[in-house]
């Protein structure tokens, strides 16, 4: 373990990516790390700016995936299947890899089997530790290989979590109902057809109406079958969650407000957001754009039974490459929050 | 009962809000109504096209609410509440009243009592037949008091009757949860602070988590208590309910085509959208922005026992506007789809 | 030259882009054309609806291009380039060819040298008639090639042909700055990287600076130099056109009212929106959207001697396949509206 | 002046607003500020929080504006005309004042009752120095009344400013075309229906055609008249200038770029953008959404002897809040970027 106020340094892999360019910004701008390479399968030579406009007076270029530099630390955010087929490699140039692709995300080579085409290199799961802070600080600190949680996964436990440490949920209570509205970042920087501005503008599409493998993640770390849904709405950077949970005896506004202060009132980057006044009363993805912060609240439905969970998130960040970055930090021993503060803006549009 | 060919006069009472304009737009286009006076309290005397830009080429005025015309057909669109208070008079100028408000769609006065602020008319209730032909066709012809229905319930109603229908989904069913997504022309064309452009635009906001109105509706007509919540996304005009049913026993695909082909195959404004390739393989409010169309679709999840049922209408056509003319076509005579006729658009952006 | 109320068979060749998407919806809904074939290299054997889910009810399935069938009248709506070469075959299919792509739409070929690669049927250019009736009706009735105009080239010049028309802007007068704004649709449904929905979404984007082709048509159809720029902004259909011009001598308010409305009084689908109250009190695209017709409006800045023109257009519509409707019904003898009688949408959103 | 390093206490004037609330998270991060208070008419006793959801985490509630607190520098974000009657209270309580209206920002009392309601305070303006470093940095050292500058000026000023200086540009040059497009934060917290989102959703609108008032700041600091036309368009910050310049001789490329870098080099918050490959080839709002970045770069257009020249500002940022903290670190010692450290974002959707 590296103790505060060090420097390391970093390298990138998969720099052009979305996720790799919020890396890139974030490890810029972060006191604890230099970036020392980013790699860049399709603009090798080319600078980070070139790609990144907000990153144009980045002074750094995309080198060769080929060509890996020594470094402290590598954050891989490439397509899922290729950090399990390149692990090896990776660890010959670095201590410390963060990957933010599904590979080692799940705990067992089983859950590969079921939910994605099976893994390469199993014998890294054991090793491998979930990103989340909120669900896995303890075992972070001197880990070697961290594994990025799937950004509608991330929003979805960050809202359950509290209830099933509190009892409320559990795996033999009724029907959880996940309703997720998504940007189109999620789908990357390629996309095809249906990615194109003038089909993706403005829908309100189920784009995984069911099998949606994070499921799996959602079953692995909170114990839960839920009925997952996915729609892409209209904004870039955004996840939303909407959980509807069915406890199976009575719940009191208070036992919840109790789950999730109990749970999250310590936690640097977690924002109660529950009724009130204004314009804001709930989680929203606009609210924490930008940001590694995550914002829920719920309401209490009597009549139906129900407790109804709003979680929300930039994908991007919390969801995706400040979760990484984040997870580093305790990993590290660095200050929790040290390259996350950006608060976000108000007002913002479609973020 | 009008015969077919006819023309009748028409007038709309609130003819500044959107749904009144849409009213206007549907009938200068129509075969069989002749707008005899549209009006409105704050913009007596200016153009409908002054407010309406997509109507600056009709000539009509709006005139003051307090003298109203004799016509046959009389379409009032004003804010809950105002009908009740005016029907009586209303049916001195008309043979028919279309109301979009929410003042008589409710079956009985007790549901008043219970979800608004009770009823000032509830003698009218029983003579009052709800608007939407899918779900009310044989009770139209000849009725003299149409209500129009919700927009949030009608969407959602088309999505579940063929369930209910068939037996799939009964009032002893288990959970059934309603995801709904709604443009901003659902607040009206008032609108504050939250409706602001720089507040509302990219929002994922839950605006009515829990206890939302057409819960009434839903249960009034399809006999099904629903969960249902609200969210406010990135468009103006559409809503898109997302219902997660769980029924009691297995259910194959093949039964519920059977339930949705036998529901639809002869309704000229329903569409099934399931499946298939190409980027619209669900219902979508875009591919159904600016008509009278609905559309469903449905998905079967085998692992949680769940059917995920998709609709989606235009909020201000199939959803009020559109769905007020359909019932005056049926109740009148006329031809069903005359008015109705236009086919939205492709591509579109945020409708 | 066909008699009004006559049917005519109608071929759509490219009829899976945007523009050959809206041929095939004004042509469904067309009272005197009969869609016999719709061709599309790409999705031979689909539904047309398959491709462009509002026409999901269009019973009709692409065929491919190779096999034209014989009609009357062959639109055709294929990138640039593509029927220069196939010209003399679709002549020999139909009577009336439609063209939309920039293929014939100037009049000499050395121009095509300048602006574009060339000519290969040059012999063509002498028989095509400009399609835009505002322009260029006394030439249409008959016609057997008609070329529809630019997007972009069409909303300037409907704001300054007036101008021309009145003496008040000619060769020789100063300066003319052309600034568009357009959507996303003016790049065509293929799109690559700068067209993907992340990187596209909210731009106000300079994409061509300077030197756009269709300063040509202006220049060939108005006699007018312009300096022209055009920007991407967040809408997927609309052009607006902002033309700021610089007198060679004074000019009243009244010369401009008298201008414009002469030139548009009789014109069935142009209206002139110039300052009054309300929200909508200069052209805009939203106010068009979905429909044929353009709006003209201007203001006259007396401090820089300047007068501002702006006008707007659908590009799918006026500026492209409801352009091509109007000019093949004048070309045929059919009702000028015929077809196109679509009023718009209030409200509506990006459109 | 006060030495770097130090850190000073801060008031906030207006600070439900969208400017005041921009401050309010720029001086929460700023090392040499501490906020002291942070007033507002409307919402005094609620945390900043409930109003800017960003901020939810800021421990600070708003107070009364008739109870000013002393304190070191006081920003004060009011609408126009409210500061010129505060001024001698403010400076009763505050040593240094940076007001983001636009009550001082021009240089002279015969301005104001040209394009303004005239002036209460006309003694202050000789005080007054403009905040924007790029123009001004000379005279910021010291100053006690600091003028913010006008969103859509700044943005033209800063592109025009390199030809001004390189005498490319001057008084008696030609035309200046300036063509802005902005989002709707321009428009302020309040709004009436034409910001409401159906209405403002999607435009391209032309919202000062004319006679905009921050033609006069353009005249008074860069001596230019220029020819000014603002549109709103769809976002919710940002600023875009297009100026179109004629320049009296021959001007080449080099020339420019040779205006722009001497111009810019040093500047820590300019960027040069100008042609190369890939999305982003020009300044874009979207590049520089939430930052202090200004973009610029240009076109020579030699058919039609134009340079055309593009500008990109975050309105809120460098056209506002960002800009106040600039001129507020020059002026006392900071370091420059102090406080505006922030990168931005990409992909970002419609900021």
């Amino acid at each position: 373990m590296t103790a505060g106020g060090e420097t390391l340094t970093a390298g990138v892999i998969g720099g052009t990516g979305f996720a790799g360019g919020e890396l890139l910004r974030l490890l810029a701008g972060h006191p604890n790390f230099d970036i020392e390479q980013a790699t860049s399968r399709s603009a090798g030579g080319k600078t980070v700016g070139s790609v990144h406009p907000n990153l144009r007076g980045l002074d750094l270029r995309f080198s060769d995936p080929e060509d890996l530099a020594s470094v402290d630390v590598l954050f891989t955010a490439t397509p899922h299947g290729v950090s399990m087929g390149q692990i090896d490699r990776y660890f010959e140039s670095a201590d410390t890899v963060v990957d933010l692709s599904a590979d080692f995300r799940l705990p067992e080579a089983a859950l590969y089997d079921e939910w994605y085409e099976g893994h390469d290199a199993p014998e890294y799961l054991e090793k491998a530790e979930y990103a989340l802070p909120e669900l896995n600080r303890e075992n972070l600190p001197g880990a070697e290989l961290i594994a990025g949680g799937g950004c509608n996964a991330t929003a979805t436990m960050l809202g359950l979590k509290p209830l099933v440490d509190a009892g409320v949920l559990g795996p033999d209570t009724g029907e959880v109902v996940v309703d997720v509205k998504v940007g189109s970042s999620e789908g990357g920087a390629g996309g095809g057809a249906a990615s194109s501005h003038p089909e993706r503008s403005g829908v309100v599409r189920p784009y995984a109406p069911i099998s949606h493998r994070h499921e799996a993640e959602i079953g692995a770390y909170l114990g839960l079958d839920v009925s997952f849904t996915v729609h892409a709405v209209e904004m870039v950077r955004g996840a939303s969650a909407t959980c509807h949970v069915f406890p199976d005896g009575p719940v009191s506004k208070g036992d919840l407000w109790g789950a999730y202060r109990g749970a999250y009132e310590e936690e640097p980057f977690m924002r109660m957001v529950s009724g009130g006044g204004g314009v804001y009363r709930y989680p929203e993805p606009k609210a924490v754009a930008g940001t590694n912060y995550g914002e829920v609240g719920f309401e209490l439905d009597a009549s139906n039974e129900r407790v109804v969970v709003f979680s929300a998130i930039d994908n991007m960040m919390k969801g995706s490459a400040g979760q990484a970055v984040h997870a580093a930090n305790v990993a590290l021993g660095f200050e929790e929050t040290a390259g996350l503060e950006f608060q976000g803006l108000h007002p913002v549009g479609s973020p």
